[in-house]
């Protein structure tokens, strides 16, 4: 068996999210049917990101075994024949037999979008998140700059978080204002349940003026929920980059200095 | 009876085009059906360009005339409660009983995006066209430099195209390169029949090495259509901008004028 490792693009729209469930379609299960088509043997996936309902990637980092003799840079060519056109498969290329596509990561980056005009778009509506009333950039950057940083981030995840501790680093946190498309990026060394989403949300009622700008401050102190706004819409979510540290492309012993670190 | 005048987006991924027809649904056909229920009485709409099945629309033009005593910048509100989410209705406003939204414009712009990358896009998809192979962006503009000026463009347009002159001004013609993606945008005085489609395709076509740089000037001269590439397919188009003078709006003589000038 050797083990391969995708990048995956998926518009989220018509799936119930990432992970394979028992009621609606997952892009997991689109995947796996595929790739066990193609390499002729039943074959399980594992993403970098559980990614709601509706929410998009750019960047799904999946890895997978195989005994199929595929050479890892065709991997698109096949899938994508076999795939439909709201997921494809942008690379493919073989890993160490014990990479892990979510316990390796080093860093990622989210995308949200916001559409801030009166009537929304027809053609923007799968990607933005419509914000019909006029929002305060300024008032939102002024927000956003307490954002960067190792913080316990305990009262950024929505209620269902599974993570053993919640201290996590933002490394880079920017809203690009191309009028009406505001778009949020966000770097960091991982992230909570939701936690863009409650970022996205509570930068949304700042710039309304239903909160302060020093809402992320006040929400590191008090640990609490209540101290952020409403959780945003799904469909201005996008997962857009996934890395790596490069020894977990070359060092067969990525699962022990994983452990060890 | 009063003439109104809305600003209408749309994607065109689910119509069979602007104009109502026998097979298919389009989206005039859409438009007029939520009209004539806003406005309690049949409703026909004259849009300013006839798009293609596929094509979009930042902002189609759109006239009618009725007897409803809605305020005209309502209708944004009132439409967009009865239309799909792929229809949106940015603005409507109250015009001379004269005006006509596509004998009246002064001008178009267009914009016809390719995505240049080897696995296209989930996320694109339905906006942009797929082209696989490298395209050569200098000799692109190079080609595209002919294109600006008044000229015969009888060799840029489909079979089937109706108009009686076939001089045309294009007033500008720009690609813009953020890799993977090519945005081709094209203002001008008024067009013919698929005609961007053709500078699109012909565009690509000189981007691969099939044709020489002077393509759009060898087309001026011959008047054949032979001397283009293909025709661009219809998901990258764009109808973005629909202009009209001043005194469209002001001076209820604007048929009268029209033909005068």
């Amino acid at each position: 068996m050797k083990r391969m490792l995708l990048s995956v693009e998926y518009e989220g729209t018509a799936y119930a999210g990432w992970q394979r469930q028992i009621n609606g379609l997952a892009v997991q299960q689109v995947l796996e049917e595929a790739l066990s088509s193609a390499c002729a043997h039943p074959v399980t996936v594992t993403g970098s990101s559980r990614t709601d309902a509706g929410v998009h990637a750019r960047m799904q980092m999946v890895h997978f075994d195989t005994s199929a003799t595929i050479p890892p840079d065709k991997y698109p060519f096949v899938l994508n024949n076999l795939l439909p056109p709201d997921i494809r498969v942008q690379a493919g290329r073989q890993v160490p037999a014990d990479f892990h596509a979510r316990f390796l990561t080093s860093g990622k980056t989210y995308t949200y979008r916001m559409l801030n005009n009166r009537h929304g778009s027809a053609l923007l509506r799968a990607t933005h998140w419509h914000v019909p009333v006029p929002l305060d950039v300024t008032a939102m950057r002024e927000a956003l700059a307490f954002l960067p940083g190792t913080h316990d981030f305990a009262a950024f995840q929505a209620a269902g978080g599974s993570a053993r501790t919640t201290v996590r680093t933002v490394e880079s946190a920017v809203l690009l204002a191309e009028w009406p498309v505001l778009t949020l990026i966000v770097s960091g060394n991982a992230f909570l349940y939701n936690m863009v989403r409650i970022i996205a949300g509570t930068l949304a009622e700042v710039g309304l003026g239903k909160r302060d700008p020093d809402a992320f401050r006040k929400a590191f102190a008090s640990l609490n929920r209540l101290d952020l706004g409403m959780t945003a819409p799904p469909e201005g979510l996008e997962l857009t980059e996934v890395r790596y540290p490069e020894k977990a492309f070359t060092d067969p012993g990525a699962i022990r200095w994983h452990q060890e670190k």
